[in-house]
């Protein structure tokens, strides 16, 4: 290809780098600022090349620093996918038929974690922030699962976090499934089971207000659980499961069925694999 | 506040409109167009105001016809929080002390639709897009459940869409959690039991080559489903469900906690409820 010079310098032929992605589209990923007219050329140069070869979806992730890019990037016709606090991912489609570009991540997901004691206490905790701060409601500790974190890691990081305790994870009893939890997203509540390994409680100060182990009744017993269902079903859970075996999900490691990672699986193990029993009932 | 001038004749003291949020923070949305230079000055005036108020968070929610602002928006220290095709997120935190914005949605939600007809048949497809495009292999209808959708009503659209088939949404039977499903982002994946209402296929034409009514056995004997553990699950899944009562979780309607609407929570809610046939096992 010839290349032409323009006026400010920059080659006609200079593209962007970018490498393929799995689904016949290309990944262009900035580590440095650039010069926003440099940007531009590069930018339609490297579009003409990838309308030949038969692109479809072009994805741009600029980092919080490359922020002179965006106006361009939209000016050329992408528009946003996701951002996260260091980045923005702009995406485009080249072909004229209706894009397939993948959805955007829509759920966040929170866990509540019940830890009961021998003596039928559970761990309960009141807040010094949010919507129940100042109202002495005490509740099962609750927390959002971090990125890349498993449900069962997030559970038993959120309760040693809160409360100093140490847990097993047992199992998923339910799990509630909320829409505009934060501005557009949904949520999922997993509420969890898990077995105290330490006793010894030590309150953490920025969120927590107080935290002690309190006896099952005495927690059912507050009118704010008595009057909201969610509450409600977080006793019946618990004793359910304390006396008479709810179902709940286990976690089980799975190799993912693409990649190459592990993953779990949350099911009634016992239930699937026990046919013995099972055949008995 | 004396009203000095600007030398572009912008007031000192126009401020931005903002709206509380319920944490102690203001959210400003822009519906139109702004200079750049005007939406500088009017930043910063509200920030002093907010600063002073003991405001916390501050949320800019500019759409993509407001791209001219995202630059400037960074330069006065705000960062991105999230972004969806027709609007960017930013946000910025005035205390000194560390922050407590929310995280940004974690998660996307699919959905595998378990479609068991009484001749022990499974509805299964062939993609025409997709890793598994070309192969040959049948699988379940499976998808991505939308913005606002509830679990069981992405199942039920999904096969629809999918196959033709209108189904009721029994259980959820596992779930699957994945990281860096796409980009950063993790996946929940929900293998749902469902009852079929209709028994004529009429397949979509844009994601499935086929769709038929397939017997268990034979899509079992795959080798594909032989050498991927999910697959495998899946069958013994629907096989220990169809034959033996494999506990699942159904979605029960809740009234939410804090909010007016309603919301599902999915729970073995026999095992929760039937307090006499469980004193009896």
């Amino acid at each position: 290809m010839e290349k032409l010079m323009f006026q400010n310098g920059v080659k006609k032929d200079q593209l962007l780098s970018a490498v393929n992605d799995d689904h016949g589209g290309v990944i262009v990923e900035f580590k440095e600022p650039m010069d926003p007219i440099v940007f531009q050329n590069m930018l339609k140069a490297s579009l003409s090349k990838w309308r030949l070869q038969g692109k479809k979806g072009v994805w741009i992730k600029l980092p919080i620093e490359c922020v002179n890019l965006v106006e361009t990037a939209v000016e050329e016709g992408f528009w946003y996918h996701h951002a996260e606090p260091h980045y923005l991912m702009l995406v485009y489609w080249i072909p004229k038929t209706e894009n397939t570009i993948p959805a955007n991540a829509s759920h966040r997901v929170g866990i509540g974690a019940i830890v009961l004691n021998d003596k039928r206490e559970l761990l309960v905790v009141q807040e010094n922030c949010g919507r129940l701060k100042g109202t002495a409601v005490w509740k099962i500790p609750t927390g959002v699962v971090e990125e890349g974190e498993d449900i069962f890691e997030g559970a038993i990081r959120e309760v040693k976090e809160e409360t100093g305790i140490d847990t097993e994870f047992l199992e998923v009893l339910a799990f509630r499934q909320t829409h505009k939890a934060l501005f557009e997203k949904s949520d999922l509540f997993f509420i969890c089971m898990m077995r105290p390994l330490s006793f010894d409680i030590q309150k953490q100060d920025l969120e927590i207000e107080a935290a002690q182990w309190m006896p099952i009744e005495e927690y059912e017993a507050q009118p704010f659980v008595q009057k909201h269902v969610l509450f409600k079903y977080i006793v019946d859970l618990c004793l359910t499961k304390a006396e008479r075996g709810y179902p709940g999900f286990t976690p089980v490691p799975i190799t993912s069925f693409f990649d190459a990672g592990a993953s779990f699986l949350y099911l009634n193990n016992d239930g699937l694999n026990d046919e013995n029993s099972a055949a008995h009932l």
